[in-house]
């Protein structure tokens, strides 16, 4: 019986300074089987950012028709631009075997749920809400003020980590990347995405 | 926020012959945080097996007694002796934090899912039939129809196979301890279990 090439979608959230783009670093390091999945938006490009590597940029108007023809996995508006999930990409690197990542929101995390119920959700949480406040002071780009509305915004946003099929307290950077890569190697033994295979079809020629 | 200590109740499944008692083997050498369950029997000693070691070897009226005091996970009969998984051993094991392993069959899995929801369970698979076939051939200890009941048992146990979270295809020894050994790294992960803890508490101290 052979593993099935079909790859996995997999959600990936959590509050800003809890050290989710270090985890992804590493984990795409470590499994070079990963698709990242590249938003859309309508933002204009600032400079150094190229077009289809840290954004596919639309006109409104082609927003618009991808979002007639249903080409989002999720969408959102943000401060006055629409950011989205292209459909596309995601199932041909799925199709090709691939396990992609949505680094995404969590009203984009709940619409992705909807539209593919089998996708599976990752929250990375804070070990304790101190630390990521000292992390975020740490970082020394924001105001104070800036840094406890970041607070103030985690703690909404941890209300809805119970939707989420798994929550990473990263408090060892090393060791949620273990935990993240050893999800992504269970999820794949799911029972009942592999029982469609070949064992089955194989009984009657015992 | 501190992982929770309490340890996971892991079914693990497989037709004779599949490499089972290897996997288990490694893969309790790879974790030292597991505990294996010593099934109870009425069935007398045999040379050289140790009492709380290779059973608990109980007599019929004391296996009565610990059915009519819910003491088993799990019991049947086989061969005109009892068997059973007692139910005080494992989850004092949980409780000091430790994971339970439960080799069992497909109705002993049943039952425990039944009485303990939230156990884990996996289901070990040959990747072919022809494969389980050539493994029982050779261990050269049953007979020619011997093998045939095998290889029919194996056929109607995995019928239920579907029952089980996870399915491990052992085409590979180090590959299939790799994938339990993620499973069970996985598993802790789940939110439901870890959203009860101290980061929920911990909100309304920001």
């Amino acid at each position: 019986m052979k593993e099935i090439a079909k790859g996995k979608l997999l959600i990936i959230s959590g509050p800003s300074g809890v050290g989710k783009s270090t985890i992804l670093k590493e984990i795409f390091a470590r499994r070079k089987n990963l698709y990242f999945s590249v938003s859309a938006t309508t933002r204009p490009p600032r400079e150094g950012e190229t077009d289809g590597v840290h954004y596919h940029f639309l006109s409104v108007e082609k927003f618009q028709e991808w979002i007639a023809d249903h080409n989002f996995l999720e969408y959102a508006e943000y401060v006055g631009d629409f950011y989205g999930t292209p459909k596309k990409y995601a199932y041909e690197a799925m199709d090709a075997g691939r396990d992609v990542i949505l680094d995404i929101e969590i009203q984009g995390a709940e619409q992705v749920k909807k539209s593919c119920p089998e996708a599976v959700s990752v929250f990375i949480a804070p070990p304790d809400w101190n630390e990521l406040k000292r992390r975020l002071s740490e970082r020394g780009t924001d105001s104070p003020e800036k840094i406890q509305k970041r607070l103030l915004r985690a703690k909404v946003e941890f209300q809805s980590a119970g939707m989420y099929d798994y929550l990473l307290i990263n408090d060892d950077l090393k060791e949620s990347v273990k935990k993240l890569d050893a999800i992504i190697t269970a999820e794949h033994c799911r029972t009942k995405e592999l029982l469609k295979y070949d064992l089955i079809r194989e009984m009657d020629e015992l």
